[in-house]
């Protein structure tokens, strides 16, 4: 399904072929925690701004509406009216992060919603279940995230865990894929490297987990407070151990510049939701640093965000009327700012894919990131 | 610059040609306070809905950003990215509404900001002059808008004033035309009758505006408490006093069925924050009367939230979908309702024009009224 197109150093041009469209890489997916992007921009809007992905977070969903909920209204796709690939989260990382007091176990993981304090159990199977009814695209693996604080000793019996829940994912998604009433028969798994900033402890399970065979691999556990030089070290390890005839998925990353370098790394598919959360702030992206909006001197800026630029904000929209949008909480400011933030992220993307297909990535991203570090800290 | 097409009782079908383009009447302007509609809804949105006029409170745009600001930048139309006609109110009602501590002389009002509670003077040529700097199509005359439970007495010093106030407002509204750096050099003024609930002291009022010869009526101060059936009464003697060779607008109402019902008594313009109040309330407007998308019946409702609405909304997205939104209190539900909500008040008015054209105005309104009545109590 995946097919690698080129490479260009370590960076790989790729193309995943899904039942439900076809995903050019590297791509940036565009998060839509519960099922919609945070900003008030919806799946009609997604399609102006070069969306190839959209990505579900499977916590949020089982909690509301409900995953069953979802399953009856016809699967994620249905649901959120976007006819294109999703992928969504295993719920392990919100399970981590957001849910009440939790107990882990060898079956997985005991906690209270978030929204109602109800009592909830997840396993690798749970997990399973709930995506399959979700119907995405892409489903991925429950993993456990350790605190990035976590020792050694503590990593590695929670990177074997991890291992051996993978094998339950498998197994469960599999038996899943066959039942009658699926929506997607063939929902894709990937799985999820851990590790932690221990480049052999990842290594090792990077070995364990490419040797199960899966759709797709990602890199999870990183962009939680470690360095960016000790990601990327991460990615220089683990990378090259994972098959080279899957996508490689760099979770929750990053800014720009750290999609540059993972990309010359190697990586095929990442997600963040610093876009929408930096555009709900009035913090805008441009080729030559970010610009915030609520600064005095955009009051009588006449220019759109960034000139030259096709998103739906920069087209009809000068700075001066975003900003008092912003200044005036109107939503539309919001809005505006997220459409052309996640339109920047998914112009890049592009940008990536020609410059690889051209056998000139690393020019690219040398001016790309030249060009953005010129603005930042003296904004245009 | 109207032109009355046709009649239908006391229904009227006109024309407005303005120098920002022609307002087929009867229409409802939609309101966009701070130069933007509330729930996220941009200019380039209100072509696909519909929408003929825009409506923006010039004093929200004096308090921020400011009068000036938005004529460096050009003017309204400019700002927001909209170049179809505009309506500023006069800022009267606000002040007399929302600022804090006010004092009202016969030269104007002084009040404090809401914003930052600076002190502020407004009388009719500061109002006009804010106004000319927005550059709306349309201006509104600065009037006071006393309260309903005001006495006779205080009502009848109260239009007095109103209308010396109009005659400065019409001049220095011919003053401001004439300057070399207006913006709009035919910048259109109406006058706004007042008078309370009494009916003498309305048509008194209405007598005088109508011999200053402006450039259409409004009848202001209704819907302000008093009963739907007093609010008929009002315009049942003011109206057919005002020219009817000039348009009539009844601010700030209403209902669809108060719109149905005044159009019924010579009425042209409307404008009311309700669709967009009552969408980001999750309250939806539908011919079968409103629905509460919030309702745990919708749970699981596929349907649009009106089958055969061709709003952006209903061409996309499920009853269930924007229920979620609503709960997950995604911004997006409530952009959703708002753009639905205006659509169908959009479309009632083209559905209203077309009625009176046609000759079978009274039928339409009645069959209109009774379908939204059915739904209502007992929802879909």
């Amino acid at each position: 399904m995946y097919e690698l197109l080129k490479k260009d150093g370590a960076a790989k041009r790729g193309r995943l072929k899904t039942v439900h469209g076809v995903i050019e890489t590297p791509v940036f997916m565009n998060v839509g925690t519960a099922a919609a992007i945070k900003g008030a921009v919806a799946a009609t809007d997604l399609k102006e701004i070069g969306t190839q992905v959209e990505l579900s977070n499977t916590y949020h969903l089982h909690v509301r509406p409900g995953d069953k909920v979802v399953k009856k209204l016809g699967g994620l796709q249905k649901f959120m009216a976007w006819d294109r690939p999703i992928l969504t989260d295993s719920g392990g990382f919100q399970v981590f992060s957001l849910a009440g007091l939790r107990k882990i176990k060898e079956e997985g993981v005991y906690f209270h919603s978030h929204i109602d304090g109800r009592k909830i159990f997840m396993g690798p199977e749970e997990s399973m279940q709930i995506q399959s009814n979700l119907a995405s695209t892409i489903a991925m693996a429950f993993d456990e995230c350790p605190p990035s604080v976590a020792d050694r000793d503590y990593i590695e019996r929670s990177v074997d865990r991890t291992t051996r829940w993978l094998v339950r994912c498998k197994a469960e998604m599999e038996r899943l894929n066959h039942l009658p009433d699926t929506l997607n028969p063939r929902q894709l798994l990937f799985g999820i490297n851990q590790g932690g900033v221990y480049g052999d402890i990842r290594i090792r399970h990077a070995r364990e987990i490419a040797s199960l065979d899966l759709d797709g691999y990602a890199v999870g556990g990183l962009a939680v407070g470690e360095s960016h030089e000790e990601m990327y070290r991460v990615l220089e390890a683990v990378v090259p151990r994972l098959p080279e005839n899957k996508p490689a998925y760099l979770m929750g990353v990053g800014t720009p510049e750290n999609i540059l370098e993972a990309v010359d790394r190697g990586i095929d598919f990442f997600d963040c939701v610093y876009p929408s959360r930096n555009g709900r702030h009035g913090h805008v992206y441009t080729n030559r640093g970010k610009l915030n909006l609520f600064n005095a001197k955009y009051e009588l800026d006449m220019r759109p965000i960034e000139e030259g630029c096709r998103c739906p904000a920069c087209r009809s929209y000068s700075r001066a009327y975003i900003r008092h949008l912003l200044k005036a909480k109107e939503m539309l400011g919001m809005r505006l700012c997220v459409l052309h933030n996640l339109y920047f992220y998914n112009t890049m993307m592009a940008e990536i894919r020609k410059a690889i297909e051209e056998g000139g990535y690393k020019e690219y991203k040398t001016e790309k990131i030249a060009g953005m570090r010129q603005g930042n800290g003296a904004e245009l």
